[in-house]
Order: structure tokens, then sequence, then C-alpha cells
């Protein structure tokens, strides 16, 4: 190997290190740790983060980087693609000032703390002035960078490397009028009865049900587990050591079950990384939308799918005989799809899931845009929540407070969520090509092959291409609405009698 | 505060914070990571310290530590101590050369290796030449620290800072004669009944039984935790967030009960060291034997006393009515403490366990001195066990291959435990001069006026005063057996009707 490929993999190994270290702390603090914990471990990961940040932006690092470009110009080769995604990380994290990141650090904690209590209050009075300093320093981050067909690429290129506003807004216009169709169809369908769904589960019954379900995916134990968090989050500390949390909420119990199918999508695709690729920046997944569609897949298209309670439907009814009794698997398949227009868009179904992301998304170009002022955003929420679903939520803790991102900074993330929906039908029209019993297979309970396929195809690439050309590569097209667009109408048409 | 202070304080507090994220990844290695991280996680740590050693030997300290002991002199205030203990790491760390570290590891790792593999086979042949390695390392590290009065000195100097090695051996030939002789005395007297220790006991009610004697105690469980992990262990990530490890072995069901009485003896020190030294080099404890009559005398001096078992006897009688049936608080007292010469270390009593470490102290001074040659070591080991205990080990996994310290290279280590058991007698009869009714107040199960002592007299400094220095200003004299024979003799003639 060139000797500086040596050096430079030295470092970015020492970085990998210290970020998966991070990822160790933070995943016991979510898990484990006691309250009085949280001060000397804030203090920790700031330690962490900030060696991390220093090492990977040394003038060293920077001139292996430039000298490697020349030796490894073949993007396709590893020892290119590492050049070129090392680079592309580089001038990221050297063109944000260290005082930028620390004065956005104090700004977002506040805004944090201010978001917690106006969500609390369902008053956006208390979160304004701080969601207007958040705008202000995104605006300034945006600053930093080359200027770009529209400010907000360069958000987006944080989270969906290559990905353009343009090409965003291009899927999303042919997506919207679609869903927004196919809601207002099902609304005046009849509607599907789920109140067994509501009944009382037990908790251990529950989890224990779901981490057979993914042991039968192929999440592999002896490389994860599953925890319990406030929220259900994926975690990656190795190639060998990728973990989930889950929870359980007595009003909403069988979420449980769907929960640990999405991030054991999450984790196969990060237990998949090439082997080969650790603790280099090749490691793990290559943007948020593809992981999101592998999360989405596991969850939805399998894990809400006929074939796959045709197979687990009898031993669900074996282990919750009271709550399913008289159900029949076509009614339980019908009730976990019921699709209903409803305020919070954790909690959204398939049919109405990407309404919500598209809305956050335009107000997040127009507040980057500077269309839209800061006090205005209640209003507009709750117009668009009618023009997309035709409901308004009856306070801004349900509306435009609901969630978390915009109080941590975090703008240019929302759309990877829909993308990923989009991802996950675009590869699943491709693998049932590749397997075309796959359904058979599903309703046997086999996922090999499809796990397998996914493994060759998405995972072992770990972030060596981007996800235009990944899925490009895979399926023949760039990201597009029409297979899922295709997938949505289907399912509902067959589901509601449209 | 001293401009140099601070700069010293802000490198030696990253230090500290890459140490307590090893102590998390640790512990995590230990209580919850699937089998396949365990690659990935040793590189981890291994990036972590190398961070931590290069931070804490730069130049850069060595300088301001130069500098800030003309500015701070007197040791007995808090920034005098912190000069004088960082100067001591300082000088520590940088005398041992990086080079020397990593031979170290390397070989430490095969002998643990082979020390595993001649334990399991009770084959010392398979372990001498790692051993014997070991032994030369370890003449090569005293090597690079100036000539101390005895070689042992410097080693025993990594773990009880200021100790002499003739003052331990003082102690010891002091202690021996009379440990030997009470045990003599106990082998002739009539024997305690312990069958109904040996019943079958349920896990989770051992284990919560244990919970609430230590909550009881004063572990502050919003600042900590106890987990299952293959040994008992304590864990600091921070004064606010100090950790134990528990196990449950059916062959040995009530051994729960003492290890997590032990073991928040350590955590109780921990969380009671002063808040203000946080992220410097005074917080924690300041020696393993102080450290260690800590937790000695929480689970000895305590959990094994009289008092403590006319509380709490009742509430376990109540868990466990079939196992105690007929048993009396006195009987249960007696089985508890049953002397019995043994094999294992980490199994013997009150009474036995010291002569355990004397021998250890012995072998490993007379391998330092050259006296000793490693092949010898078996026979060696035999004839101190019949000297000392009256019995001979069946084999050798059962004798001079059953601790793990020498196969990682620890020397030095072994006599803490038994100087905590003399400092846990010493600090005893203090308290109860100062606590006059002690013995009322623990069979009423209240310990906050124990608990408060300790963390006045004891807790509060962390590392500000040396070992001996702390208890010559806690008891009056510096560390002696003497208090510790009372208290054995006048425990095990009650009990043996000596």
């Amino acid at each position: 190997m060139s000797e500086k490929l040596h050096q430079l993999k030295e470092i970015l190994g020492e970085v990998s290190d210290l970020q998966h270290a991070q990822s160790v702390l933070d995943w016991d603090q979510n898990v484990n740790m006691p309250p009085g914990g949280s001060e000397a471990r804030g203090q920790q990961l700031a330690t962490l983060g900030k060696i991390a940040h220093e090492k990977s932006t040394s003038d060293e690092v920077g001139k292996l980087i430039a000298d490697l470009k020349n030796e490894f110009p073949d993007a396709d080769t590893d020892e290119g693609a590492l050049i070129r995604v090392a680079a592309r990380d580089y001038d990221k994290a050297t063109r944000v000032p260290a005082k930028f990141v620390a004065r956005q650090a104090i700004a977002t904690s506040k805004a944090f703390e201010a978001w917690i209590e106006a969500k609390s209050k369902s008053d956006f009075s208390i979160f304004r002035p701080h969601l207007e300093q958040v705008v202000e320093l995104v605006q300034e981050y945006i600053s930093f960078f080359p200027p770009a067909d529209h400010p907000y690429d360069t958000l987006l290129n944080d989270y969906e490397p290559g990905m353009k506003t343009a090409e965003v807004q291009e899927i999303f216009n042919a997506l919207r009028p679609k869903q927004v169709k196919l809601i207002k169809a099902i609304k005046s369908a009849r509607q599907v009865k789920d109140n067994f769904l509501l009944k009382k589960y037990n908790e251990k019954k529950v989890w224990d049900f779901g981490e057979a379900v993914i042991t039968k995916f192929g999440y592999d134990w002896t490389r994860g587990r599953q925890d319990k968090a406030p929220h259900p989050f994926q975690t990656t500390f190795s190639v060998d050591d990728t973990r989930i949390t889950n929870r359980f909420e007595d009003g909403n119990p069988l979420a449980t079950l769907f929960s640990a199918m999405h991030e054991s999508g999450h984790a196969m695709y990060e237990q998949g990384s090439n082997p080969a690729y650790e603790r280099t920046p090749l490691a793990g997944g290559t943007s948020l939308a593809v992981h999101e569609s592998q999360s989405r897949m596991w969850e939805n298209l399998v894990g809400r799918s006929l074939p796959f309670w045709e197979h687990f439907f009898p031993a669900l009814k074996k282990t919750f005989p009271a709550q399913l009794d008289g159900v029949s698997v076509k009614s339980f398949y019908k009730a976990i799809n019921k699709v209903e227009s409803s305020f919070i868009r954790v909690n959204a179904d398939e049919a109405t899931y990407n309404l919500h992301v598209m809305l956050r998304l335009e107000l997040e170009i127009g507040m980057v845009e500077g269309k839209f002022a800061v006090k205005d955003l209640p209003e507009i929420w709750n117009e668009k929540m009618n023009d997309y679903l035709g409901i308004i939520p009856p306070n801004d803790a349900q509306g435009v407070l609901q969630d978390v991102h915009w109080s941590s900074g975090l703008m240019g993330y929302f759309s990877t969520y829909a993308l990923g929906n989009l991802v996950s039908a675009q590869l699943w029209e491709k693998i049932n090509k590749d397997i075309v019993d796959l359904d058979d297979q599903i309703r046997k309970g086999k996922f090999d092959a499809l796990l397998s396929w996914l493994r060759g195809k998405i995972h072992v690439h770990g972030r060596k291409y981007d996800p235009q050309d990944l899925v490009q590569k895979v399926t023949g097209s760039k990201i597009d609405s029409a297979a899922y667009v295709r997938y949505l109408t289907n399912k509902f048409s067959a589901i509601y009698g449209l």
C-alpha cells in the first residue's frame, strides 16, 4: 500500500475509533445512564468530538488527501472512493470555523430547552426567537460553502451527498398530487376496523415476538443487541457491533413490533458493510435516504405485507389468543395498514407519511430563502396540513412544535425520510424481478434470498457510491416516485376496494 | 485562577474525559457487548489510551507542572496537592518508553492466553516461559525509575503511593504468626454448621435483597447502577456515575449479597469524592488499599457482623423461609463467618484471607530479587500453603495458577488487598470511638452516621493525601496490623468459643 495512504488510514482510523467511542457513550446515555451522569457525559462527548474534529481537520490530513487524489484518481476503485469521500468529509469539516460550531452548540442547546417548554405549553412564542436564531445560524452555515444552485442544496448535501433541491422538489411535485388523491379516495371508502390492535398486550411477549421476527430476517445477534430506550434508534460501534433500541407504549402496543423491524433494517445495512472498509470513511451507510430505504423496506414492504402475516399471524394469534380472538389474517392485515389523516408525523401510516415530510421541506426551503418568516410558521403549517391531509391541528404542540429537529439546528434532514420510502419501492420492484418467488418465500418465513440480495447490491458498498449513483446502478434509474406510487395504489386499492 | 493552572486543568480534564470514556467502553464490554464486538472494541480502547497518554505526557504538560510547582508549593492546599499528584503521574508516565509499553502489551496478551490454557489444563509448564518473560519485563520496568530502597518499591508505588516494601514486610511479619496461630486454634475448636447456605436460592430474590441492603447503606442509585457481569467490579465514569457489577453462582448463592456490599463500598468511596476535584488528578480514591478498606468494611465489619444480621435476618428469613427454616440469627451469623483453610484466595474467609496475600507478596519479592526462579514457583507455593494454612493444593490450577494478575503483568498489587483489611479495622476502631452507639444504629438498619463519617474523613479527600498520610491523619497512626488482630481475635474467639 502507498505509504501516504497508510498514513491517512492510520489517522482516519483513530478518528473512526473516537466517533465510535462517542456512539457507545451516547448509546449508554440513552439506555443505561443514571440521571446524575448527564453533566459529565456531556463533557466527555464534547472532548471526544473536539479531538476527532482536530484530528480529521489537521493540515497533515489535508496534504495527504491532496497528494493521494493524484495517486488514486479512479473513484471506482476502493482506494479512489476512499480518497473521494475523505476529501468531501475534510472539505466540509474545514469550511466551518470551530468558533461557529461552538456558538451553534450554545444556541441550539438553549433552543432545545425552549422547544421542550414551548411544546409542553403548546406556546410557539416561547420557541420563536430561538428558531429565528437557528435560521440565522443555518444561513451563516450555508455562507461557508461555495454558492450552489440553491442555498438549501448545502443543507441537503449533508444528508444526501450529491442531491439537489431542484431534484427533490421535482420528485415531490410529481408525488404530492397522487398521494393527496389517494387519501381522498380512501376517505370516501368503507373504513377498516382496528379496535383489536388497541387492546392490552403483554410487553414482554410483544418484545419477544419482535425479536423472533428480526431473527428470521437475519439480524445477527452475535453482532448486535436490542435494549429499551426512550426512542427507538440504531447505532453502530463497528461492523460487528450494531445495536438497536426499542420502547413499549401501552396505547400503541404493536408499534414495538414494527419498530423492531424498522431498526433491524438499519442495523442489517450496517452489519452488511464491507469489513475491509472498517475504520475508514467508506464504512457504514451511504446516506440517510438509502438507510431509510432499508428500514422502511423491512418494516413496511415486508412487515406490513399480506404474505408476511400469512406466515406470522398464526404464531401471533397463539401468543395473544384473547386479543385476536375471531380476527382473520386479512382483517389483521387491513388493520395494521389503516389509513387515517393524523397530526403527528411519527405515527403516520404509509399513505400519509410523505405528505408530512413535504410540508416540512417546503417550510425549510421557505425559511432558508427568507420567503417564510418564523412568526408565520404556525399559520403556514396549518394551511398546508389542511391542503394535504384535510385536517387542522388543534394546537401547535400537535402542529409546528411536534418535531425536535429544528431545535437542534437540523435542517435538510426531513426529506430523506420520504426519499427513503421511494427508494424502498424502487428496490422492491427490482428485487421482485430478480427473486420471482419472493412473496412465496416470505409466506414461508424465508428471508435469506432477500437479505443476501440487499447485502450484495446495497450493504456491501458502504459509502463507496453516492445515493443517486447507487440507486441508478442497482435499479437503472435515479430516485423517482413512480414505483412508490404504484406500490401505494396497488396496496391500498386492494385494502379499501378502490 | 492562575492562567497556567487553568491551562493544565484544561488538558488534564481532557485526559480524564478520555480515561472515563475508556471506562465506559470497558464496562460495556463486560456487561453488554455482543461477542462480535471485541476486536473493534480493543482497537477503540487502544486509540483512547494512546491519545490520553500523548496528551498527559506532552512537553507542554511537563512545563506547566514545573512552573506551577513553584507557584503552589503548599501540598496542603487543593492546588498544591493537585500539582503534586499531577507531577507524580507525569513523572511515571514519561519515564516508561512507549515502545516498552507496546512490547509489554504484546507479551502480556500472549501470557494471558497461555495462562488460560495452563489453568484449564492445570499445567504450569505452559505458563512458565511467559511468566519468565513477564518477570524480565517487570525488572526492565523497574529500571526506568530511580533506584529505591528495594526494587519492589517501584511496583508497590504504582498502587500504594509512598509505601515501602520494608514497611509492608514489617506489617505482615507482625501479623502472620498471629493469624496462623488463630487459624490453628479454630481448627481444633468445634466446627460451625453452614449447610443451609448451600441450598438453592432464587437468583432474583438474592439480587433484590442485595440491592435493598446497599440502598440502606446509602449507595446513591441516581448516580449509579448494578448490572450482571462475569466478575463483580466497580467502575467510575464521574463522581455522579459510579457503577457496580455482580454475578450469581448456584454453588455459592449468598456470595452475591456480600459482593453487592463489597462493590457498593468501592462505589460509595467514589461517590463521596469532592465534586470540585472532578476532571482533575485529585478525583477518585487515593490508593487500592484505602479503596479496599472501604469495600471490606461494608462487606465484613458491617455486613458480616451480628448487629447487621440482627436487623436484616428476619427479612432474609421471610424471603427464604424454606432455606432458613429453623435457623437462628446466631447460627446464620456463625455460618457466614465460618473459617476454613482453602485453596482459592477469592473464596477465602476473613481469618485466612491475608495469608493468601502474604504468600503472593513473598513470591513476587522473591521473583523481583531473582531469589526465586519461576520454575520453582509451584513447589514454593505449595510449601508456603502448608506452612500458613496447613493444606497443599491438589494441583497447580488450585495453586500457583489460580490468579490472573501475573499473566497481565500486574505485580505489586496483591498486598493492597491485605493492607485494605488492616486499614478497615483501624478506621473501625476510630469510628466506634466517634460514634459510640454504632452497633445499636446498625442493629436498627441505620448507616447514615457511618457513611457520613467516611464521607467527611476519607471520601471527600479523593487523592489529595497519600494513603499513609491519610490513615495517620484520621486514626493517629500509620497502617498497622494491631487493630485487625484485635478485631479477628475478638470476633472468632466468640464464634468458636476459643
